[in-house]
């Protein structure tokens, strides 16, 4: 197309840009490069905020804790050296289905042709091998070489990132960023409704729900990840609070429910969970699993005991109902119909309840060490309505299991892909997307090993003067994998920083930041108590050191790390 | 094979790290994972040092350092997300040639077959995604999933990794660690000698190269990248010293000469190089062109003006003589012969002798501020013997090219790649191999930009008690990126740190560091003349912030930016 058959001019970059605007993104992650520094100049002309990462690992990471809160995000990459930076971000994203649009400023489409011995470059010619290796970790890609189909490229680039909730790709090389496309699409926002199961089949669905659920004597309803990842969280409250069944979560559906409803019955994860509760699920003659991902650490090393002829598994891409598969059929439109069709069920509840009651063995101790028993119950009575509370591969993410939230709680724990440094990544995202949504805290615990790979993440959060608070869990190391392996090996020890000076050193100014170390339960209690820590009105990045054992962890971390070391270890 | 066959049956890992061993690594780089912590118990048994990286990225530039200066490195990082991190290092010693094997922890084959959903994978029951990332980046690929092949696997590939000189990729799983094979084969120690060129074919370009050389009125030698990675300097250094031509290096070629040889001549990159130097290579009927690689940035933007016609060029692959290729000839035999051959030559040598003067404006200048144009040389008359001088993308890798070295110096620097922050990541691997061969002193010079990226690398040479000498240029951000778009963009600042508390944060102990920060030329002169600071048997981390301008930058620099930038901006 002509430049003058165009009715409303605007350069690439701008409408890349303003359709990111539209779904709701309203910060950039990333870290210039040559090849996009063009491109970033459009970032504040379209209403959005440049976060400027220290690097691109930690951008991918934070780009991933900003969209599971604000429901997508994006980060831009230089060509090469930094969009491979961020692979092992954007694949945990592709692995626990974030939603990210990757934008990749590449070399010019004439120095592609001309094979150009450019840097970043492998020096070979081929400008094809980042976006092979990228294609293995995205929904959709568009190599945007050409202005007439650049937004059309784009427009489905981003739609599939939402509906699929996977990563996309999107290259810009650096002549592509100024050319022309046709601005009155934008006037469209694109539709990001998930397509309409086939009615029949549907209507076909949810009359075998309910007839199960009728004839069930003990139905209980299971929440996992993809609840809440494939944007299903509406149609599981509603069906939970009109059908009153008892409601588990697994840990990485952790958040997903309203932990205050009379109906919350907790954590399942197999032998890992609390009795009450695998009593309760594992007696129950219909599980109603909505969103399942039932990976090793998701299930306590595979102790998930709930048999399919007991299952209704409810996904994005299908109902199964014991082993009938209906494919292509979604949960959202099934659910939703069952809700409006369920009649009065009477659901019998457990003999648990969750609390944040401290264990009468911790309580009745006189050690002041704290221990990963008591500190997690003991974090439950210090949360707030609204809190995020972020978790990372290690002994907090199987603690935060005995953690019972308050309303609105959301978590953030990457259970499956496990990446550590992770969680400090995400941390900035998830604190920026906060600010922007006026939620109040934001708050992260890492491990001391985990913290080392990311660490400089700070330095982004205080640039950007975001405030969340900050527990690194100080044991000496790598204490989730001591448990796997090497109880005593040097290679689980890392070197001992002074991790609370790093926010200074990272150029924290005096009225930026609060510091703590807290090393007994009376620390830990003075330090809660303290109204200028938990202010949720607080300007200040809050930083605590928490000293635990290096051989304390929680009971679930136990049973998951022996069940790895044995299956690392079965022979034929 | 049954164990029973086995002669001296010995573990997979052992046989491994063996290998390892005997090409001369003696320190392994990496992060543990659960699916690679039985394997890391081999290390210390065969005699090997585990360095303990903070996270994979700094892993993969550290093992890239090391390798330039050892000959080969080896790194361990664990399944998916571990590789991953890893895949931006890899993809830039690919693009160098420099040789990694890297070493990657997989769950068992029994999982793999079973298509189990563990941590760590992409929940798709998919084990070879990975896998076909790294093969884009491997010269080689071993996946060990059987006994009988692991041995021969592992020793192609431990072959292919020296001989192409580029990263190999190498899977252990779980259950492969310590299934037997046979340990027999390591007393015959791999062949890594260069298979020689065909005879006739050899001697027939010999004799082409010679009659060219004795018709040339004025030849020249220009010794770039190639050269030292695919390992020719000794048949580089013999030819230079018997024919007595000058010798110019690329930026990438920087270090492979002796500088203090008479006929050196200094850097050629077309239009960026000193005058002198652009004069006397182009004006040569004749250059003999080692191992180039004549990428942008070791062009000052493509401005390299020697004609083919003029060129001799020597390859790993090929000798090239004007138009005429001789495929799969290699340099080394080619140049061994020549030289032998050799008649006398009258060298013509150029008007311009390479030095370490400081510019007459900079001498005469009263302005306290350290610029560029001071610095490279004053460093020159700094440098000592043997020292290992690692310069980062931005103005270090362009100031460098003005620094005249003593003899055996070794330079660092990705100039293709240019992956930023990969130099304070190789410093660590380049100290630590300098500390194995004796080599008293690596000198790192970084931007305060690219230093976030990867700075806590520190807390890995301190555990290693490793002593390097780092300066990071503080100049308010990316200048380089300044200098090609966005002079005053506030994505080209960055958060200011206080760089020189990081070591103290990252547990540095009293007696293992000193920290310093120079403002002005008189403060480098004192530290400079400082002897502790100097010191060839310190063993101290030596920390400087050297403050520079945000606009000040090489000349050579300015030209390369501003060829980029035209070369983004072209359309057609
Ligand atoms: C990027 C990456 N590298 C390595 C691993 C392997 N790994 C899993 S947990 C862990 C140790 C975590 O230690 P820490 O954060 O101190 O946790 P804690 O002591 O609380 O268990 C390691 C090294 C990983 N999951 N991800
Ligand atoms: C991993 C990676 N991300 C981004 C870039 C793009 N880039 C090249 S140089 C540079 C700025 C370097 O700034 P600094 O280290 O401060 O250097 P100086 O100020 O000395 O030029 C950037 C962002 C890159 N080369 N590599
Ligand atoms: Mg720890
Ligand atoms: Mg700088």
């Amino acid at each position: 197309m002509a430049n003058s058959d165009l009715k409303e001019p605007i350069d690439v970059a701008e409408y890349l840009f303003k359709r990111l605007h539209q779904v709701g993104i309203r910060s950039i992650h990333g870290v210039p490069g040559d090849y996009n520094l063009v491109a970033l100049d459009y970032i504040p002309k379209t209403g959005l905020r440049w976060v400027g990462n220290v690097n691109e690992l930690n951008a991918g990471y934070a780009a991933d804790g900003y969209a599971r809160i604000k429901g997508m995000s994006a980060i831009v990459t230089t060509f090469g050296v930094g969009e491979l930076s961020a692979v092992n971000a954007l694949a945990g994203a592709y692995s626990e289905y974030v939603p990210i649009v990757h934008i990749v400023g590449y070399p010019s489409t004439i120095s592609q042709r001309n094979g150009m011995l450019l840097h970043h470059t492998l020096g070979n010619g081929d400008f094809t091998v980042f976006e092979k290796i990228s294609s293995n970790i995205s929904c959709a890609m568009a190599m945007v070489n050409d202005a007439n189909s650049a937004a059309s490229l784009i427009d489905h680039a981003v739609k599939e990132c939402w509906l699929k909730s996977r990563p996309v790709y999107i290259s810009l090389p650096t002549d592509m960023v100024q050319k022309k496309v046709e601005g009155a699409r934008l006037k469209e926002p694109l539709d990001l409704s998930f397509p309409a199961n086939e009615e029949e089949k549907e209507d076909y669905v949810v009359s075998v729900v309910l007839k199960y659920l009728k004839e069930a004597k003990n139905p209980v309803v299971l929440v996992d990840a993809c609840a809440i990842r494939h944007r299903a969280l509406d149609e599981t409250h509603a069906f939970i609070k009109k059908s009153g069944l008892p409601v588990f979560v697994t840990p990485m559906g952790k958040g997903a429910i309203d932990e205050t409803l009379p109906n919350y019955g907790g954590v399942y994860a197999g032998d890992g969970s609390n009795k009450g509760v695998s009593e309760r699920v594992q007696a129950s003659d219909l599980v109603l699993s909505i969103g399942a991902i039932k990976s090793d650490f998701n299930t306590a090393g595979f102790t998930y005991r709930v048999s399919q002829l007991n299952t209704i598994d409810f996904h994005s891409y299908m109902v199964k109902v014991k082993y009938s598969e209906y494919s292509g059929v979604r949960m959202n439109g099934v659910l939703k119909k069952v809700t409006e069709q369920l009649g009065t069920l009477s659901p019998e509840m457990g003999s648990y309840t969750p609390n944040n009651d401290i264990p009468s063995k911790e309580s009745s101790s006189t050690d002041p060490t704290i221990t990963q028993a008591w500190f997690w119950p003991r974090l439950g009575q210090f949360l707030e309505k609204s809190d995020i509370v972020i978790t990372e591969t290690g002994t907090s993410n199987f603690g935060i299991w005995e953690t019972r939230f308050p309303k609105d709680v959301q978590a953030i724990s990457q259970v499956l892909w496990g990446s550590i440094g992770y969680a400090t990544g995400s941390c900035q995202g998830a604190a920026l997307a906060a600010k922007e949504l006026g939620i109040k805290r934001t708050i992260l615990f890492t491990g001391d090993g985990s913290f080392q790979l990311t660490a400089q993440e700070l330095s982004t959060m205080l640039r950007n003067d975001l405030n969340p608070i900050i527990f690194v869990i100080c044991n000496d190391g790598y204490t989730i994998e001591r448990y796997i392996h090497g109880w005593e090996a040097s290679y689980n020890d890392v070197q001992t920083w002074k991790y609370k000076d790093l926010p200074k050193a990272f150029g924290a100014r005096d009225e930026q930041i609060r510091t703590y170390a807290v090393k007994t339960k009376e620390e830990v209690e003075k330090l809660f108590g303290d109204k200028d820590f938990k202010d949720q009105e607080s300007k200040c990045l809050r930083f605590v050191e928490l000293y635990m054992d290096k051989e304390d962890a929680p009971a679930a971390l136990k049973l998951t790390a022996e069940a790895s070391a044995k299956n690392n270890a079965k022979l034929e």
